[in-house]
């Protein structure tokens, strides 16, 4: 299982996914689903994957070798915008899709795969996008800052309690390793590590990316405080007036 | 869509269900999902019911009729222990499929039913069982104290977080009402009002019920502390040293 977020505040962008994949509870491996892409100065992006790890890997490897040929119509530092590199996106999963799908169908695999793209390029705000299997893709928006693959539900409602747009990019990067906590509680197939990167607004950089492993003392701080508050808050919240006889 | 959950804890059972049903997000309606069966001083038993409504409305009126005709195979009435009532929940649950699926197949329409049963018998402790649609189930410990049905993910993080065996029924309550107030707020679905059923051990005996209505008091009150009180907690947690540049 995957869950990966993605959120988009005032200040910039905060993506975070898990780094576990299975193939059945006896195939359990590590892969890395978080990809950045860095134009200095320019752009900056980062692709969140989930699904079916051989397509998702098809689609990062097939970005990279187009940026590496200069390929003008899927090479992510060719995209005049957002929209365009989202597209770009689209269009190789599409193409992954072609030339996988009818093999994927003859064994009764279905073609899975959810993306989440966000960045900048200069001469536009941060942007976020979530694309699905189709390649089709829908953006961020201030009503709804953030996009989530995977599995999505556990870590959902941290989130639409604490993340506004103003909201600072600390304090989002914060709220998705909550969100994480909350996830990896309930579904044992979400785990540890963690990769997290930042994109400050007008940077044109990542500003941060950090891999949180197993034993990270902030990460066991915040689960601790967390799990103790929320305790606490739980405690005093008064019993009902109609409590059993 | 629905939400319900059952809790066995030391002290009793504690039950939760919403009223909102769905074929459509063009018809939604208020129903009951919350049953309960109470032969006074001998037994009490509470049904909850999520999935296909005119299955689980055929299932709770077959269960009426076998206690009024007294029929010894599927009267709850007549079951020696809670783990014979559930095989007779089953056991009609199974009668509904056998009237009903060929002709919801028919219509490429699923047999979706999913039923939580607990309750206490004179000469037994409470006991919590989850049924599936085929009619077999499965029965809580105090490992796993709980079962939920329907939409169950956004509201289970904070009951694995507080509940064990010796919480006291009104906190398993409160608890209760928390997780319906976390799905309630990421699944529109799922609406007031809440019943809610409490059997204290011992009791054979519905030891409280109550239907929380818009604008209950308590229930907005605990709303806006956990609200307010989860905000705290995620203000206080301090910032990554790692945070953005």
């Amino acid at each position: 299982m995957t869950y990966c977020v993605g959120i988009l505040v005032d200040d910039g962008l905060v993506f975070a996914s898990d780094c576990r994949t299975n193939a059945g509870v006896d195939h359990v491996a590590s892969f890395r689903k978080l990809f950045t892409f860095v134009e200095r100065g320019e752009r900056a992006m980062t692709l969140l994957t989930s699904g079916n790890l051989a397509i998702t890997q098809s689609v990062e490897s097939l970005l990279r070798r187009a940026i590496e040929v200069d390929d003008k119509a899927r090479s992510l530092f060719r995209a005049p915008t957002m929209f365009d590199a989202t597209r770009m996106v689209g269009r190789v999963l599409r193409e992954v899709h072609d030339y996988d799908a009818n093999y994927l169908r003859a064994l009764e695999t279905e073609f899975v795969a959810g993306l989440i793209l966000g960045g900048q390029i200069r001469g536009e705000r941060p942007r976020l996008f979530q694309i699905y299997a189709a390649g089709n893709f829908i953006e961020a928006s201030r009503q709804t800052p953030y996009f989530q693959i995977g599995e999505v539900k556990y870590g959902k409602p941290v989130i639409d309690r604490m993340i506004r747009p103003e909201t600072d990019l600390t304090t989002a990067a914060k709220c998705a390793l909550i969100s994480f906590d909350s996830t990896m509680r309930s579904n044992i197939s979400v785990g540890l590590p963690i990769d997290l990167a930042i994109i400050r607004k007008d940077a044109f950089a990542i500003s941060r990316q950090v891999r949180i492993l197993d034993g990270d003392p902030y990460f066991a701080l915040l689960q601790r405080r967390w799990s103790e508050g929320l305790a606490g808050v739980f405690r005093e919240i008064p019993d009902p007036d109609w409590d059993a006889d």
